[in-house]
């Protein structure tokens, strides 16, 4: 039985530019990393009039953020399996760049098994 | 303010082939196409020895889908955005095709907007 911890964040006032789709990619690469993680496929995505997609295919998992621009708003995604690899350290990356005024992080627990407990 | 559902399914005791990428893609398809989504760029991974993962990624948001067949567990992820636009839709096409033993639905709303609620 193999439990994963999963954070999915709101992320509100963001001082960083949410429409820069090669900033948010380096700072989800860098997130990746940090976690020491290996990204399998990188994935960056700009919207009209504006909005960024980034997301990272990880070794069984992933990494992902849409922007809101017009909002200062961010919904970020992490997920990452394997052993020691803690996802609060992808997070700290991912804060740090964003800059946010006030965020809200909810916590899952995935459990990857025969059945559910 | 805009508030999205968003669903993390974990899918136990699967029948469906959870090593075949290509069906799973099309699964993920059919899923985006009957919530109404339009799929901007869709990405299938299968690793080594087995698993597979595959993003579509909509119009803003995404829907992902992480296997482990050697023990027939799936996590599904459903965040799509747009007015009308139902989570549940998806996930009652993923269900009907990975046909699992059980499963567990969590749903969050999302909150898009200049502060948190």
């Amino acid at each position: 039985m193999l439990k994963i911890r999963q954070l999915l964040v709101d992320v509100y006032g963001c001082e960083a530019d949410l429409d820069d789709a090669e900033f948010l990619r380096s700072t989800l690469e860098r997130a990746s990393e940090a976690v020491g993680s290996t990204i399998v496929h990188a994935v960056a995505q700009r919207f009209s009039p504006v909005g960024v997609t980034v997301i990272m295919i990880l070794a069984e998992t992933h990494l992902s953020i849409h922007t809101w621009p017009e909002h200062g708003y961010a919904a970020v995604d992490i997920f990452i399996c394997g052993e020691g690899r803690d996802p609060d350290v992808a997070w700290d990356v991912i804060r740090e760049e964003l800059r946010p005024a006030s965020f809200d992080v909810r916590e899952l627990t995935r459990t990857i098994g025969e059945k559910r407990t």
